[in-house]
Parts: C-alpha cells; structure tokens; sequence
C-alpha cells in the first residue's frame, strides 16, 4: 500500500497522480449509447425488451414480463428473515426522519411597494430511480433514492432494476416496497435510461433520474441530461480518514476496508500526523485483511488507490481533504467540532471514533448517494430538495410597475431590446 | 401565426409539435468541442490564444492581452450616462437584496441516543461565469450570475465574455465591476469553457459554470459536466401568457414580443378561454409590429414558434401550462393569487398585468436565468442555492453506535459487504 509523506517535495504531484482517475467519456461507449437511445426512443417497449433479452440473459416476450407488481414487491418483503425485515424498516424510518428536515417550503415577502417576491416550491410530478443490479443489487440504494423522493412529494416513483439471468434479489424489492416505490422493472442499462427518459408504451416518461449505474448507464443518463434532470456522474466511492491517532487502529482499518471492498478502483485514503500511528493502521489492516471474503478486491483497491498519508498536522490535513474533496470522510479524532469548519469540500463527514461510515450507509439518516471524484467541490448528498424545484414569483404593484418601469426601460434600451423596453414603459402611467 | 383551439380533436398533437425542438446534440458539434477541449486541456493558455484569435477575429498575443484589469472594468462603469450607472445600480441591489432571501444554513439535531445529524453548508470556492458577447451582450445577465455567487460568500468569481472583434461592450464591463466580479476575460465558446473547467497557465480552474450561450458553449458544458459544475443547457426563451382578457390586450402583445425579439427560435404563447380577447391581442400585434426595429425576428419567432391558443376556461389553461412547463409564465389575470397553487411548472411566475415579464428579467429582484425546453419540470431558477452546497454531518453517540450498529451490520450482510458489516460491529460493546 502506498505511503506519502506530505513533506515530501514530490506531495504535491503524488497527491494528484494518486486521484487521477479518467472520467472523462469513452467515445465508443457514447456512440453505443446513443444508439441505444434512439432504438428505445423510436420503438419504444420493443426495443426495451430485446436489449434487455440480450444484455442481462433474460427471455421476457414484452414489457409485462419485466414489470414486477405491487404484490411481488410485498411479498419478496413478506418472505424476509425477521431480522432483515426490522433492520429494514428500521433503517426506512430513520433515513425518513432526517430527509423530512430537507423538505423546502414557498416563501415570499413584500417590498415597501407592495411588490409581493419569492419562490414556490413544488414536487416534481414523477421520478425514476436506478438501482444497480447483478453483483453489486444494493436494497440499501433503493431507500436512499426513494425515500427522499417520497418525502419530497413525488406523485409517482418508477424503478428500474435489472436483474441479470432473471436473478431477483429480494432485500431490493423488498426495500422497494418499504420505501413506497410505484412501480418497478426489471430493466437496466442505456436500455432503462432511454425507456425513463422518453416513456415507451409501458414505462412512463420520468422528469428526473437518479442513482448510481456503470459507465453505460453514466453515458446514457449524461445524454438525456436536458429532457429529463439527473442527479450526478457517479465515480468510483472513496473513503478519506483523517486521524489524529485516538481512534482504535482496528477500527480505522476496517473503515478503509469497507470502502475498498465495493470495488477494485474504490479508494481509501488515510491522513495523520502521528507516523507511529498510521504503522499501527497498516499492522492492522495486514491482520484484519485475511478475515475478509472480499480480500482480494480490498487487497487489490488498497494496491492501486489507497494512500496512508503523514501529515504535517490536522490544520494540513485538511487543506488535504479540501484538496481531494472526498466522497466519504471520517474525521476521526478526539475533537471533531473543533476542525468541523475547517471542512469545506466533502459529500459526508462522519465525526468521532463511534462514526463508522457504514453506519451512515445504512441507516444513520443522511443519504449514502453523495458526490464522488472531487464533486463535493460543487455538489452536495442527493436529498428531497433534489426532488423539488422552485419557481420565481413576482407580482408588481402599480407603484412598484413605475419604479421598476423605469430602470428596466433604461437597461433594455441599452441591450438594444426594444420590446423590453416598451412592455415596461406601457404600465407606466 | 398559428391559431390553436384546445377543444380541437387534433390539439394534443398541434401543442407537441409546437413545442417540438431539436435540444438533442448535434454529433458534429460535439466532435469538434471535444477536440478543442482536449487541445485546451492539453496546452493550455496557447491553445486559448489560438481559437480566440481564429473564432473572434482578435489579434492577441497572449493571454494577458485577453485579461480585463478591475481598472478597466471601474472605468467602463464610470463611462456610463447618469442613468444607465443608475439603473444598474439600482437593479443590482434588488436583485442581491432578493438573493439574500435565497441563503441556505447549516442545520442539525440531536436524536434522542445524542447522535447528531445535519448538513454543514459551504460556498463554493471559484466559480466562472459565462456571458455571451457579439449581438447578444447582456449586462443584465452578468448580474444575474455573478450577484447569487456573491451572495452565496464564492470567494473568486471569474467571468468570460467574448468580444468578437475585438470589440468590448462598456455595459457588461460595467455589470461585472457592479456585480463584483475577481477576475474577466475576453474569451467565449468551448474554449473558454474547456479554460474554465480545466485551468490553464493564466485562467485559474473553477468549481462550477454557469451561464447561457451558443450550441458550442452548450456542447461543451455537457462535456465538462463531472470535472466542474453546470447550471443547465439553456434552450430557445419562451413565454406562456396566460390571459383571462383583463389586461390591456396591448400590453399582452409587446409582452409576446419581448420574449419573439430575443431569437427566431424564441417561443411565444398565449392561453386565454375568450376567443374575443384573443382575436384583440392579434389586433394589437398587427398594430404594434411595425413600432419594433426588431420587427423582422419578432415576426419571424411569431410565424415559426408562436400561437394564440384558446382554451375551455383557466382550469385548463393551468393544465396546458404545466404540461408545457415554460420558462416564463404571465399569469395576466384578475386574481392571480387563485390560480397559483395550479401552476406546477414553471421557471418564473409572472403575476398581475403590472408584472410584465420585463420587469423580472431586470430588476424585480428574482432571477432571470431559468429553465427552458420543459426542465422547469425538474430544475430551478439560478440562484445562491447554486454557489453552495451541502456535506451531510453525523456523529453517533456511543449509545447510538450501539443500536445502529445491529442494524447496519444486519443489513450489510444482507448485501454481502462484510467489511461494512465488522465496521459497525467493532463499534459494538
């Protein structure tokens, strides 16, 4: 595993190398996709249903063989061990009850004129939610993406779920049905994309995308962006823990596994100023490491992505953080409150030795989508307010029509915009 | 121009394909974008030079010759007459005084095991701002983006503006220093956002794009999306005026005009259930062209994009609205506060005959950048909301560790993630 020192006078360029991480578009992944789009977009549930034959091994005759009902749902929930069911809802309540703090509300006031402005906030009428499947068919995804949804007001939740040799997993549909999806399909890919994005005979037509998918599904949600809204790219998940040597190095070792074994490319980053401490880390991780079924994966992440850093001190340590804006990052110190400000660019921050990021996968409350590869500079957790817009309100009073009246005509004749201009100038008196 | 009837059997399909509009990329555009962007990527301020030199017909050397000083900036502000300074002035302390509205706080609660759960909002640290030069050169667009970042506490805000031949537009120089603009260069199109997104030697990378401009601009965006932040791909403006045949029919005309004299392929539609009304409006319209010196776009926007649709009643001309989700919606009517919580979709809701849609796109306060081509669906106006963003917070108590450690350690087997699993279970007493 690889060990920087920040002092180092190559830091700099070390730091960078290790981030790099091409995002940028795969041209014949694009043209692919494209063409997906435009057969699903022209024929619509036929051509939905042949990908879907094609790609995941299915043999659906139409669209009703990949459309799961209301009662499959339940009862895939129905058919859940006791403790799986409780965990479930347990988690659906909390996830719940911190996205109901997000929900945005109207507001307006009037200016000394009686102008009345604000905003009005409404729900987005229907939204589809993407749930990898396969390999990585993640039920925690499926309240992460719904919930809030839900809470925002969304009308309709359409899911798209493939489900690859016809292979259900039933902690997805059953997290389906805990979060209140509508209805579901069993469709993946550019195909689903494309199906949600234009509507088919079967699938409505959606006003919004989310949720994580391969770089088909990245490809095709980035080429719809415009007809319908989408959340964000998502890159491989990253893990930053910056340490200041209080924490239980088991501990902090299985946070870095925990990234790492979502994926060969994931990446798990540690920062500390105590070099003795980040060895006892290292001894850990060569302890814990042979404890874990996923340890080739985690071997092969920690290899090719992961970083121990020593650093000079916390106050550079999260310059650092800020630098790489992480995905997930655990301040995991005796004080978190103290450097909490000092955090500004960061999708999670989960504070304290007791706040392992896996809590915050599942069922802390907070959403586990968040940005990934340097996003958190610019973005923020997938959260109801991603499910509600806003539209400006004005209402001019005659007295503020010969104020306004005024400055506007001054500012569209220098725009050259005539019209402007007079439909200003016709409500002064 | 077109005369719609809602009651017609084939109106369905007369609304669609009157809002039909190519938004879907040109394939052309987006080969030529993309190797501009790489070429910037790669050489940075030479390749800048370059393109800037052959799209804008200028003669720089440098990029230094392609930078505006704040001095240039102050001046171009105090050569203004009297009442254009005034105006701008006047309009941009609305609009930052309506922004300030808009200002979003970190938020967070303690559950009853004392586990915190919020969201720490940050600005964002750079962002650039793109305005479009040539025949298009809006002052009042520069206001519009740069004041919500500055709002938002973005500490540099970096603009661009092209100056095709060399030439500068002393108003928008003047809404930059206005505004508060750190830094502005005179470059435009996929090269100043490949610039922007990427860094070069001189233009320092930024966190987010925001800001209209041409298929080039939109191209590149798109495929800047992911290494930066972009507010929208702006489409064709569009205008809905919904009339119940109170207002001045006049006044409605030159409203319909305001948005027709921007572009050929501007949208302008009126909703009204009296077909009387309707008929006057055309009257007026027929009147007041010639008044236009930019009669020929007007006209041409009108006979290409525009229509007078009548409608059974208000209920359904709230219906059609939303289904058409325009960018700017007049709600022209006696009593615009009943017919409010009817309109879903919309960017910008005008309300009242005094509010015409001029008055917001200036100095009302709200903003005017807003969504096109039906993404008032599921996007929002610009505002500081954009130049923030948000990192979830937790920190779970060590009561707290306890109880959703079980459950997350459930559910994580449930998904095969042992690693998360035996995170949350070390946390376990």
């Amino acid at each position: 595993m690889r060990r920087l020192d920040s002092t180092s006078a190559d830091f700099q360029s070390e730091l960078t190398a290790l981030l790099a991480f091409e995002t940028s578009q795969d041209p014949q992944v694009d043209q692919r996709v494209a063409a997906i789009l435009a057969d699903v977009k022209t024929r619509g549930d036929a051509a939905v249903v042949e990908y879907t034959n094609k790609f995941d091994g299915t043999s659906a005759s139409s669209m009703a063989d990949l459309e799961l009902t209301q009662a499959e749902l339940k009862a895939a929930f129905e058919r859940l061990p006791a403790d799986q069911a409780t965990a479930l809802q347990a988690a659906a309540a909390r996830v719940r009850s911190y996205h109901e703090k997000q929900k945005m509300s109207s507001w307006s006031y009037e200016d000394e004129d009686g102008t009345l402005l604000g905003q009005q906030v409404t729900a987005l009428d229907r939204v589809g939610i993407y749930v990898p499947g396969g390999k990585a068919a993640y039920p925690s995804s499926v309240l992460m993406n719904a919930i809030p949804a839900h809470v925002a007001g969304v009308a309709e939740i359409i899911m798209v779920v493939p489900t690859p040799k016809g292979e259900r997993n039933d902690l997805v549909l059953a997290a389906a049905y805990v979060a209140g999806v509508s209805r579901a399909f069993t469709i993946g890919g550019a195909q689903a994309v494309g199906a949600l994005a234009y509507g088919t005979q079967t699938v409505p037509q959606v006003d919004k995308i989310t949720g994580p998918g391969n770089a088909y599904v990245a490809a095709a949600k980035r080429a719809v962006f415009g007809v319908v809204g989408i959340d964000m790219v998502a890159g491989p998940s990253e893990i930053l823990v910056l340490a200041d040597g209080t924490t239980n190095p088991d501990w902090v070792a299985m946070d870095l596994f925990s990234q790492a074994e979502h994926d060969e490319i994931a990446q798990s980053i540690l920062l500390c100023p105590d070099a003795g401490y980040v060895d006892a880390v290292y001894a850990s991780i060569e302890k814990l490491i042979d404890t874990q079924p996923r340890k080739d994966i985690i071997a092969a992440s920690l290899k090719n992505r992961g970083a121990l850093i020593v650093v000079k001190d916390l106050d550079e340590a999260c310059e650092i953080c800020n630098y790489i804006a992480p995905e997930h990052m655990e301040l995991s110190v005796e004080n978190p409150e103290a450097l909490l400000p000092k955090i500004r660019h960061a999708g999670a921050i989960f504070m304290g030795k007791f706040t392992s990021e896996s809590l915050g996968d599942y069922c802390a409350g907070p959403n586990h989508v968040l940005p990934t590869a340097r996003s958190a500079r610019f973005s923020s957790p997938l959260g109801v307010y991603d499910f509600q817009k806003r539209s400006s309100l004005i209402k001019v009073s005659e007295v503020g029509a010969q104020k306004l009246g005024q400055i506007a005509s001054v500012l569209a004749h220098g725009e050259g915009l005539t019209a402007h201009a007079n439909a200003a100038e016709f409500r002064l008196k």
